[in-house]
């Protein structure tokens, strides 16, 4: 993409409105704009952020063995009346009537549509198990949204639904997702680490918090420094194989790891040396619940069993924060000069700076590198601009992108252009022969 | 994917809510579950297709420059209040009031939000042109939705907005927009024809609507049978070349081609001669419009010039049914057995059957092929439950995957699979061996 022809907004000052650093940084570079409280536009770089993100998630819930669906925005308010939420969940749901008068609301969450939509669809236990997901906009009318993506009204969320025959086989199923949720973030670049937490409005048995660590994380967390020694990158598992996804489960939720609402000093104190103790903030991703049969039973979704008889099936749901991980991930990385985004969700690999634009040589040296960077698919932001070099370095610096590509008529007589690794600042000479191979996969 | 391990819910006989054939199989194959009327979930066959044609869509936006944005689905009302919709809107607007009494509305269209954004971010004839699209789900709150996703009142729609410094830059703004609709359905092995059309609530001065030829169409329409005999596929162009772009619209447009609204009896009879006169039914799955600067006024969208005075921008917007057009293709591609999916949209390419499940060499051969086919990247969908063949037979036909094939004992015997067109409804025997490069690209 030649930034000439792109369209991003970039503000000079930082806004007064954004009290931390993510939403800061996201209106400074265009990224996003604000279109109520608590609701935004997502610009050309900004989409690409949230796209990138979404398909990482997309991926690794398909690798699970979760299948997409789609349920619309727009829930009829009878369901929640089945379930008994309607009355309960309060002011946060934006009801709405239609032109007929009719009860409806803006979905906060699915439980009810997705049980309903399994119980029309499988009668027997040989269909199960199922685990169905959607990657769709929810409303929460937040009393006071703020934080920008981080805690907005309309956001983007993927939420998973499980359904099984058993207790236990609704245990595999939510092991399955845990340990997905590890390897999606882990895609990501970020330590997200599952904590017990408590099951809320959802309700249930069993449930999970995945935070990222990251000083300005909205939560205070306490930690076995052990977390800290783990194995973050991704791995391979067989999601078939029950007792290697539940070793997985073990391995991450045998050592201690709290968030202040379910932190127990005591406990902590037992279980963890004094030199292993760490405290910090944390940023909630994702969060998983087991609630085995509350949704199932008012909604009659039932199966007939291996003996005939029905029974109601056991549940989950497994929530991913899509939008807000774009926020949580620049909290988690970025310095004073503006975003560091690690290259998986990076909304372009490369910044190609040209600092001469109008002398011929370095026109042609940037538009031979820019045009052969595009036919091998690399992501490439051009800056292609009339601007001066330093506007041109801040820029970049400021959005982030993992490496910067500098040419120039200096650089040029030798043959070489420089190289700068946004996250550590190594800056290198790189022939300009060998840019193409450097970038290219 | 395993039909064993699928969510797709398929229905014996026709539902008797649905009136036309695109909304009966859709039911029938478990690809939409409606929520609400006009409001569909998106069940995972269903949503495979949605996908493609979005993907389609999105490829060939971005081919004629467009940058793709994602606005909110939640408005607030005052941009409406500053073009005068508001009120002008009517009941099909969906208003809402938040917890704190604020009148916010779900988006019907974009006009106002889009050029507010692009006001903001704009300001020099220098960064002219531009082409912001999204793609997101709309509401309209129509009297009585029907006909499934053909009109509903949730549906997914893909609308740009063009923003120039002149009528003629806006011109070929435009004329791009239209070349890209033509290559976006060709790509979908549609024949969409443009038709002049009235410009309606969006206002302004020219418009053109794309409509697929279909039976089963909502609207009369009226043309040369030279549209017929033209090439539809698709085809290169340089965006960037105007004369070229115009071309392509002047072919396209200078031949008769009317809906009933816009019918002109006399001038039809002068331009075509009765020979080549067709009458037929059309379904309506693009909008295209040139308004000039009827939001940019009102809305401040206003850039300086090369002479340094500022001038409001002239704007078009363009519009594509996403979900729409699976209920379209389905209404112009079908049989008395089902749905005959084109290629580019089929949620799978081949459907392989298992004639005999639990017969040691049947299941062999399948699971060999279904992990060949996987691991070239063909989408196959592997039936491999324990029915009938009849059954079998009847559900592949059903849900139009544009390839079967068919293994079982028999066949087994001498080496070989039988492969189905779905569409021609030949049957060829090839050799297992050749199976997988037959559909390996």
């Amino acid at each position: 993409m030649r930034l000439s022809q792109y369209f991003m907004p970039i503000l000079r000052d930082d806004p007064k409105e954004a009290e931390i650093v993510s939403h800061k940084l996201m209106l400074r570079c265009g990224m996003i704009r604000q279109e109520a409280a608590g609701s935004y536009s997502w610009l050309p770089l900004g989409y690409r952020v949230l796209r990138k993100i979404e398909q990482i998630v997309r991926e690794e819930q398909n690798r699970a063995g979760a299948l997409e669906v789609l349920m619309p925005t727009i829930q009829p308010a009878d369901l929640w009346r089945k379930s008994g939420r309607y009355d309960a969940y309060g002011k946060e749901m934006l009801r709405i009537k239609d032109r007929h008068d009719r009860d409806m609301l803006y979905g906060p969450t699915n439980e009810e549509m997705i049980t309903d939509i399994f119980a029309q669809g499988v009668q027997s236990y040989k269909d199960l198990p199922r685990n169905l997901y959607h990657i769709q906009w929810k409303f929460r009318d937040e009393v006071r949204p703020r934080f920008g993506v981080m805690r907005g009204r309309e956001f983007l969320m993927k939420d998973a639904y499980s359904f099984d025959l058993t207790r236990e086989a609704g245990q595999h199923s939510y092991n399955k997702m845990f340990v997905s949720y590890l390897k999606t973030f882990a895609r990501m670049g970020l330590k997200a680490v599952p904590m017990r937490a408590e099951t809320g409005p959802i309700g249930g048995k069993d449930s999970h918090e995945f935070l990222i660590l990251a000083d300005t994380g909205e939560s205070e967390v306490f930690l076995d420094r052990a977390f800290h020694d783990m194995d973050w990158s991704t791995f391979e598992i067989d999601y078939d194989n029950v007792e290697a996804v539940a070793k997985v489960v073990d391995e991450f939720t045998s050592k201690y790891a709290a968030t202040s609402e379910m932190h127990d000093q005591a406990d902590y104190e037992t279980r963890v040396p004094a030199d292993r103790r760490v405290t910090g903030r944390g940023i909630e991703v994702g969060h998983i619940f087991f609630f085995g049969t509350k949704y199932s039973e008012p909604l009659g979704a039932v199966v007939q069993g291996p003996d005939g008889k029905m029974v109601p099936v056991q549940s989950g749901s497994y929530g991913i924060g899509v939008s807000r991980l774009v926020g949580g991930i620049i909290e988690a990385s970025h310095d004073a000069a503006g975003i560091i985004w690690p290259e998986p969700v990076a909304p372009f690999r490369v910044g190609l700076i040209n600092l001469k634009v109008g002398d011929a040589e370095t026109d042609a040296a940037c538009e031979k590198l820019y045009a052969a960077l595009e036919a091998k698919g690399v992501d490439v932001l051009y800056d292609d601009r009339d601007e001066r070099a330093g506007a041109k370095f801040g820029t970049m610096d400021l959005i982030g992108l993992p490496w910067q590509v500098i040419i120039g008529p200096r650089g040029l007589k030798d043959g070489i252009a420089e190289v700068k690794n946004r996250r550590t600042g190594e800056r290198e000479n790189v022939a300009l022969d060998q840019l193409l191979a450097r970038f290219a996969k």
